[in-house]
Parts: structure tokens; C-alpha cells; sequence
């Protein structure tokens, strides 16, 4: 039977999700605890591959399991053996044409980042500091260039491995609530480093350094310019 | 001159504020990024001695210095010594008579708590999970006992060595969003433990499993009950 997980993590000691020679990852934590709990080796597909420091609040993924736990209770047979920056919130039945990354209508990615002249020690965890004033309307402004399907060549590092740079973002919402800001991006996939580069174009539009029109002709040129 | 220092620290890696033989404290990393940036052996003051794993948004410090540094870039010079889990936010010259401690008005403690049955990776860095039904208003009522002057004898740990157990609370907020409660206690001073054990009696109450009068009758009595 195929299991659908709810999982989530704090990424801070992982080298991301994609089992890997070096380093230790968060799909391999997870498959070792699967191996613990049931006896059995297999492959946790995610829904995507995360970064290296990124955290999960709900990240989807499945695997396949002959095991005899029920599986709404697959999850906690998992927690005993996960440590404590990896939990599985939940765990189903789902329909063998069930997967992670294709069945998903839509992926959602947050980035948080807070303007401050100095490091805060309680919000370096979860967020970037960028220094100076910064404009969040030009911000706003200037994230709806990437609204839409387009090709994302030049947001994305190189390295990713994927068949096609085109990728569609339904929307893009930035709060700022006491100098505390967070970009949620919602499509349908992300590239290798695409959302943190994104990220790093607007706050460069906020600063004065950059223009909604240079976002735009870097998404019809494919070249990146900053 | 005298210099008054704002500070805020991620608690995690420390055993806490108060300098000790085993073990790194803040007040010990704060004291050698002084002698760092301005060759200086000195004894920084603290508004309190905050526990091991207590974390600082804003704590006021004080120290004396014969430094050249301008008292507004104080911070930054010690900032270029401190780890990136302590920092100082702002640094100014204060009156000779000015005492961290003693001048403050009231202090204020924050205990974040989440309401699930599974750890939550992202919150388990600042917060602690309660698991089972939690009644919030039942909290709110039985805080009022709190309010006032009281011997907190029965809600502190033993070996605090203050010269008095009584203290007065002005104030007991509970915020409730999304399983994500928050307790700010405001008063003129905490012992030992007193913030943690006050709030494990209130998610008692919630919990049904005390009533306001147990916390009526251990504050008027000096023995804990739970």
C-alpha cells in the first residue's frame, strides 16, 4: 500500500532533502526510520527537493510499505525513531496513483528576512537580515513580473538537474509586519535556488538597486544581471 | 563611565546569564567581547540571572569602562567579538547611579507553550509542546492569584539564594493563536524557576487538573502542591 506523509523539519543540520554520499539528509533520516520501524528498505519520494537549510512546515512525500501498522498510525511508529528536527505529522492510505511531487497542485515556499542594522540572535534561525531602508510597495510591485509561466533560467543556480527552466507562479504575497518580512511564492514547481534568488531580485528592487523592468528582462533573456 | 547595554541571546547553548565554574555563560561572553574591543577586565550587571536555555529579546546590562570607544558604537565593537547567538542591540552612557537591576521598573518573561499531540520541528526551538485539551480562559482566571505582592516560596526551585521570596506581579497576559499560547509575566522581580513553575501550574488549570484555589492556597501557605 502507498502512505502519504505530512512531514516537517528544521533544515539547519541537513544538506537538504535528496539522499546524497556526503552529509546527512532529511529523505535519508526518514528511510532510516521507515527501516526501523517496519524492517523494510525503500525509497521516500518528497514532494520536492529542498535545499540545503531549508525548513519544512508541511512537506508532503510517499513511500510504499507491506507493513502491518495501520497506516493512520504509521506516523508515530516513525517519530520514535526520527530525531527531534524531524517529525512526520501525519500519516494516510492513498491510492497507488497517488505522488508527492506530480499529484501536487501546487507547491508554496516561504522566505523570511528582517531589516535590522544588527544580527538578532532569536530571529537568525528563521531569517536573512538585509541592512538599509528598504521600499516592501516596489517589492510588491515588482513581484507581479514574475507572476505567470515563464522560463526561470536566469533564477535558478546551476547544477539543478532539471529538463526544463519553465515553471509557473500563481501568486506571490509579502507581509511586513515590524520589520519582519515574509515572501510566500506559490507554483507549480521551483528550481535549484529559484525562490532564494527571486527573493534576492525584490529586495533589490525594495533597496533602489534594481527595477521591475530589469526582473522582467531577465526573465525573457534567461541572463541573470545582479 | 557607566554604559548601558541592551541585549538580546538565544539561551540554547548557554548555562545561562550568571557567570559559573562549569560551563559558558552570557554574561562570560559579554565580559570577554569587552576585554576584546577594549582591553578591559570588567563585571557586567545584569537586570536578572536568567536560567540555563532562557532566551533574551531585549535584557538591559550595565558596566563601568574608561574607554575611548563613543558610548553609542559600544555595541558594535563588542558585536564584532560576540557569536552570532548573543548580540547587543544598542549600547548608550547612562547616570553613575544607573543599576540594571535595581533602576528597572519591572522585568517581563515570556513562556511560550504549543498545544499538539506530535513534536513540531519549527517550534520546539522556542516553545514547549502540552499535548492533551487545554482550557485557555481557565488559565486566564486562575493567573489573577498571581497578581500582587506574594511569598512565591511555593513556586520557586531550591538553591536561588535570594534574601527574600516575596515579589510582587503586575500583570499575567495569555495569547492564544493557533495552539501557539504566549504567558507574559510582568513583575518587579522572578525567582529561581518562579516563571516556569508558574505557568505549569496554570497549564494545570487548564488541563483541569488543579483548581485557582491550589494556587490560592500554595501562595499563602509557602508549599507546592504538584
Amino acid at each position: 500500500m502507498r502512505i502519504k506523509l505530512i512531514v516537517s523539519y528544521d533544515g539547519t543540520a541537513y544538506c537538504g532533502w535528496q539522499v546524497q554520499p556526503n552529509g546527512i539528509t532529511v529523505q535519508q533520516q526518514i528511510e532510516d526510520a521507515i527501516f526501523k520501524a517496519t524492517g523494510e528498505t525503500v525509497r521516500v519520494t518528497g514532494s520536492g527537493r529542498t535545499d540545503a537549510g531549508v525548513h519544512a512546515k508541511a512537506q508532503v512525500a510517499h513511500f510504499d510499505t507491506n507493513c502491518t501498522i495501520p497506516p493512520q498510525k504509521i506516523f508515530k511508529a516513525l517519530n520514535a525513531h526520527l530525531p527531534s528536527d524531524i517529525k512526520v505529522l501525519s500519516s494516510e492510505m492513498v491510492d497507488d496513483n497517488f505522488h508527492a511531487c506530480t499529484s501536487a497542485k501546487s507547491k508554496t515556499y516561504q522566505y523570511f528576512l528582517y531589516n535590522s542594522e544588527v544580527e538578532h540572535p532569536l530571529k537568525e534561525r528563521y531569517a536573512v537580515k538585509i541592512d538599509g531602508d528598504i521600499d516592501v510597495q516596489k517589492m510588491l510591485d515588482a513581484s507581479k513580473a514574475f507572476i505567470g509561466e515563464h522560463d526561470f533560467k536566469a533564477f535558478c543556480a546551476s547544477g539543478s538537474g532539471a529538463k526544463t527552466t519553465t515553471r509557473t507562479i500563481y501568486n506571490i504575497d509579502i507581509s511586513d509586519t515590524d520589520h519582519y518580512l515574509s515572501v510566500t511564492v506559490k507554483g507549480n514547481g521551483f528550481l535549484y535556488n529559484m525562490v532564494r534568488i527571486m527573493v534576492g531580485a525584490l529586495v533589490a528592487v525594495g533597496k533602489g538597486e534594481m527595477q521591475k523592468t530589469d526582473i522582467e528582462k531577465m526573465l525573457s533573456t534567461g541572463e541573470r544581471h545582479f
